[in-house]
């Protein structure tokens, strides 16, 4: 690939969505010269205090659609529930990075299982449902305890529901569905070890950067911690990277994604869902690490070589939901600690209002 | 002091000025949750494009400059030639850090020098000049060569002239004075080993943090490199840190300042001159420092506890001026470089574009 198809530094980067990771996406790749301008809904979205142009408008708005597409060289996303028809419609126009391919997968929990299957990665097993017999049927093959999700949508437990009884089972089938007509997945149950995760960037040229393995602490099934690197044998630590890039590359990927995974007791790695985007896990790359994953993030884009993911030494991040952002005067005497919040100005039960890296000895 | 001083993350900060160390101001502010309000007369400046707000009006535009007293908590500066007016303004509206005492000294080459050796602070031996024979007879004194340099205002080795014979000191005055009437000073040359420099902040409630002494060496009066550390005794570095420390007590200083220093064959050490806002010099600290110079700016304006001034190792830092930044591509490929590019328009010659941060093994 010849170098006049990088975005050289000035370049304009459009982001859909406006939330946090769009922020710190704003804030690295403004170190890097590029000025981002950011195409989401609500005013006074976090990314929009911090970059050089705001567009708040609806996603299917197509007139201010092309407009954003004529105003910017290259459009990423800072979450994967853009709709299909945006990325679509702008990628007619100009580089959307992942591509909406790659977002489509992403989007549906049955097109991304069936496309790791593909691959040989493992999975949960798991079944379409689309009906209350469907789901009778799948519970026969895939038992209980298991877990019933929206195809589609839903992030932190948002859209699931634990099925350990038949009654249970109807009963979320239910509330999932209501009149919706939705579809369903049934996912059995990963006795796993610890939940981990890789993030991999893959540039338009072909190459590709995987970080180490982290393993991921939930609590109320929101990231609390991720520890780096994670509790895992080499051998463990290497496969969980290599379907990082199986993934990166079969996907043709051109950006980051983090892979989550399940760990298990043998050290078998299974891979539970992805993002096309910057990840929660993956911010300990900030302060720990060569290159954070949002700068990997606007070289990947960017068609840039790729930064060193080389971890600088143990580290653990921690995240603020809620009220823990109030403990700022704690958090900023404690001389290891590295305090970033997101400028959000309700502290609601559960929310993430920043997160807290440190370095370990 | 009261925990209630203290200016919590979702304050404002209002900025006076608009160039690249608002910029990097601005983005390590809103890393730590602030919203930051530029001030500067230039449209699209580089700090604007990253900044939650921005004002452009002239510095003496009392009308508009009420206003942003009125939007932002406190207020400091990129760059300190500020009018004293306009800080004295903004002071009786609301805290304004460094306050302007601090700014009258540093505007003012005299003004500096004096409230050095008042500390007990070596300097050059100056004397104001006014007229002809002021200098005539400052030159007896202070011999040649010297160097004579206006009172205030001057940057990057403008305003400036060397002296080496009695013609040319009088050609300097005549084209230094034109027929401005303004003052000049006649400084003795110091025969440097190398020249230095010590960041160090104070916060409202006296807490002070130095960074280590650091070597800086210039092409053409524009610092080109900073080497951290400097290659000095442990008893010169502890000097120059102790004379920093000093300077921000004396000067009772709320913010962040950078204390341009020479450094003797025999490890005398000298301050030449200060600026009361971050520095060229300290740019390393963004990637080989625990708190970057830009944060602690933060932190110290906003009676924060100060970050740790510890250096993850050795490290370079090197400017990119004009064209120079057209090769970010090859930095971009080195797994050491951290780039950092200001988003400037026009890579006019000398005029400072970037930098890059190398981490040494």
């Amino acid at each position: 690939m010849s170098a006049d198809r990088r975005l050289a530094p000035g370049s304009r980067i459009g982001i859909l969505g406006g939330g946090q990771l769009g922020r710190m996406l704003a804030l690295d790749a403004a170190r890097l010269g590029y000025a981002c301008h950011i195409f989401c809904p609500e005013p006074d979205a976090p990314a929009a205090l911090v970059s050089a142009a705001n567009t708040v408008a609806a996603y299917d708005d197509e007139a201010v659609l092309a407009a954003f597409a004529a105003a910017v060289d290259v459009v990423t996303y800072e979450f994967e529930n853009v709709p299909a028809a945006t990325a679509a419609f702008l990628a007619e126009r100009l580089p959307v990075r992942p591509g909406p391919k790659v977002l489509s997968i992403c989007q549906n929990r049955g097109r991304e299982k069936s496309f790791l299957n593909g691959l040989g990665i493992e999975t949960a097993p798991f079944a379409v449902i689309c009906t209350r017999d469907d789901l009778k049927e799948a519970l026969t093959t895939i038992g209980m305890p298991s877990v019933l999700k929206t195809m589609e949508l839903g992030y932190d437990g948002k859209g699931q529901r634990m099925l350990n009884t038949p009654d249970e089972a109807l009963a979320a089938f239910d509330a999932l569905v209501g009149d919706s007509g939705k579809k369903l997945i049934l996912e059995g149950l990963i006795d796993f070890a610890f939940e981990a995760s890789v993030l991999v960037a893959r540039n338009p040229e072909g190459a590709v950067a995987c970080y180490p393995l982290v393993e991921n602490r939930h609590a109320n099934h929101i990231l609390k911690e991720t520890h780096v690197p994670a509790p895992a044998s080499p051998q463990t630590a290497v496969s969980g990277e290599e379907i990082a890039r199986r993934i990166a590359e079969g996907l043709a990927l051109e950006g980051l994604i983090g892979v989550e995974l399940f760990v298990t007791q043998e050290g078998r790695v299974l891979v539970n869902e992805m993002a096309p985007r910057p990840h929660n896990s993956g911010h300990w790359t900030q302060d720990a690490a060569v290159t954070s994953q949002f700068e990997q993030c606007v070289r990947a884009v960017c068609n840039l070589p790729l930064g060193s993911t080389v971890a600088l030494g143990p580290a653990v991040m921690t995240n603020l939901l809620g009220d823990e952002a109030h403990d700022w005067l704690a958090i900023l005497s404690d001389p290891k600690a590295k305090l970033h919040l997101y400028g959000k100005a309700e502290a609601r039960a559960g929310r993430k209002m920043g997160h807290v890296n440190r370095l370990l000895d």
